[in-house]
């Protein structure tokens, strides 16, 4: 997330009450996890395996458990506890508040929207013209919804990321601060969930449209033109190029990418990146007449057995 | 879906602003697209492989975008754009508006009935004597319940179709026009979602039991008595005769017709029509016990390998 | 589910005017199915297969539709359809009521709890402190919720089991009259749903984390400390050990014990229970690293086919 003003690296030590080293000047303008981070940003890092990935990262100040060399131009927190300490920051800079009525005040709502009944538009929601939101539809704080989109009853946009940390055999939550981003006539079936960032933005490209009881992990950008069956599953931080057809029941692993215009045909499971302009089938997914030549060669094989 | 009136060709030409050819007599009572055209209905043809589908159909008007003879008895509307008029026409007739309240004024509601609260019951809508309408329930405009429906919290009836035209790299939305008719003594499942038909309408029949996350698609008709486990997803434009028994995470394709007391056995997927009477599993589903078979004698092979 | 007092058999007898024989000073402190009967319930049987179960069962009366012998410190009450009348009992102490608001007014709620717009509490409801309940949400009569709890939005707790008795070709519905139990700490997703026991309690342990779209048959135990997918589904009445890892798509059949710290792969099919610790993946689910040999072993295969 990025801040609606610039910080000190003195004023957020003293909101976290954490000591910090090198370079005081940095100018702090984000938050983000290591996978988003550009310069300005505050980051985390907890385990030695990747001190070296953020030291090396765009980030300006790190947050950080120990006591390293802090490179040139940024600058160092020290923290016992770097999650707890991030996740500090997030509370701070955008804490969840309860909305009094269900279309919280600070909305931005386009002309010839329409907001059905029992729908709830979170704080500082802002939505273009010529949409429709249809009955008990839930859209948290903070998310942006563009013009000629329709969203289907019941469907949830920018629930919190599904991200834990284990510590002492329990599970921490990392506090969400991204958001989920809507292009223009965009379609969401009803009973989809999209979650929000961690840090940064979930996408819904322009023109893609959605079925029924999608679900969309956090941080994953989905392209333009794209068609999502019903019961897809998409994890999170992962990428589906423009122009893609995923049909129903699918499911896709985290961190992958799906190039333009590939087809998944339905039921099948996605492990792996997949080149785009080919069709996919199975599980895991590989070329369908691949796939298909193999279940043809197979099934005579067994009626011989 | 069928007017409440009987219109002149001259006044559904006038309403879109069109050319008409053949018998001005023909009396206009509805809309429909070509699967599920009657007498009296306007429909319409873009794709000159359909054209004889279309002109052959029971049809009375067929919007056309090619100079052909006209059948006897029927009409043809000329139009550059067949799905955009078919569609400006169900806007007509059929226009999204807006609700101002949780259960719209124009509701019909039966003796017993209750409603509970953050439900939403569109325009038009007509429920049943001794239902139970949960919280959060989303039923869309003018679809039907009948007598003692149970519909389980946050279920949504009546979304649109999930159809959708490519013209020049983008989708168009078909609007559809049809309904939801759910008949008496069945009990929907939470989270379910039932789509409205086309133009048609999709059925769920008497004393048939969802469970949770169950999704129909579009003008699927499910016969009376069937049982559908959680997350069953079933695409549009099937049907699934009486007394069908499909077990939990189940995908059926769309234009498949599933025969009267078929069993189907959990995460099957089904590809192809299937006959009644029988136990299907596996992707794709085949008889059960050949299936059972085939994993022996392959589980069998694999060990020795 | 426990009275809040103690009755007498004539008392209960009365309320639904049927026969009773044996120790007629046995007092009755609830009502279970034969699953979960305990000393001082009234419990039914209707099948022979079933009567020696019911009769040596900790019940304390069985509503029995055959003229047996009655057990020493038992009652017996003679019922044409003991389906009907257990139902008829929990129908008079569960009755389903109407609520008059989204709060009921007899839910308790602890200290710093949000409940966000549109959210749908029922009547008897008790939450703890510290929790978010987010929009949309409905929480069914009678279900518990612990301390520093987050449901995100539109997820319904304590739906009805889903539970039917074939009789002359329809279904009948068994009434539930259990609860769900969520205990501290616990965090579950948007769109789940987690069904009542049927007369016992459905619970999900302390500290655990369900992503999107989960769906919790009746009766189901979880433990603490687990982690469940987007759309994983668990069947009725299962029991998950604590620390288990359940990830996304993964289908676990009903009655079945996954054992402590046992980890399943996404998309996989649990038909039998599973020893804890170890790593399971494939349909049927199976120990990982032999699913994964045999996978390797017959891809060979397949290509020298």
């Amino acid at each position: 997330m990025k801040f609606n003003k610039t910080y000190h690296l003195s004023n957020i030590a003293e909101l976290i009450e954490s000591e910090y080293f090198g370079d005081h000047s940095v100018k702090i303008t984000g938050i983000n996890e290591i996978h988003n981070v550009e310069k300005g940003d505050i980051t985390f890092v907890d385990h030695h395996k990747y001190y070296n990935k953020a030291l090396k990262s765009k980030a300006s100040v790190i947050i950080i458990n120990a006591k390293v060399d802090c490179p040139d131009g940024k600058a160092l927190i020290f923290s016992d506890d770097p999650f707890a300490t991030y996740n500090k920051l997030v509370q701070i800079f955008r804490r969840f508040s309860p909305s009094k009525s269900e279309i919280s005040e600070t909305v931005l709502i386009g002309n010839n929207t329409v907001i059905q009944p029992s729908a709830f538009i979170g704080r500082k929601v802002r939505i273009g013209e010529n949409c429709i939101i249809h009955s008990s539809v839930s859209i948290y704080d903070h998310c942006v919804i563009g013009d000629n989109v329709i969203i289907h009853a019941n469907s949830v946009i920018g629930a919190d990321a599904y991200y834990f940390q284990k510590k002492d055999g329990e599970y921490r939550k990392m506090h969400s601060c991204g958001r989920v981003i809507i292009e223009d006539n965009v379609e969401i079936g009803a009973l989809c969930s999209i979650d929000k960032g961690v840090s940064a933005d979930t996408v819904i490209g322009r023109g893609t449209k959605l079925d029924n009881h999608v679900q969309i992990g956090h941080d994953t950008l989905i392209g333009k033109n794209c068609l999502l069956g019903s019961q897809v599953a998409i994890a999170g931080v992962s990428t589906i190029e423009d122009d893609v057809l995923i049909w129903a029941k699918v499911a896709i692993n985290k961190d992958v990418t799906i190039g333009k215009a590939a087809t998944i045909l339905a039921t099948s499971n996605v492990d792996k990146s997949l080149e785009g302009g080919k069709t996919y089938f199975g599980s895991p997914a590989i070329e369908a007449r691949k796939k298909w030549k193999q279940i043809v060669k197979l099934n005579q094989f067994i009626k011989g057995l």
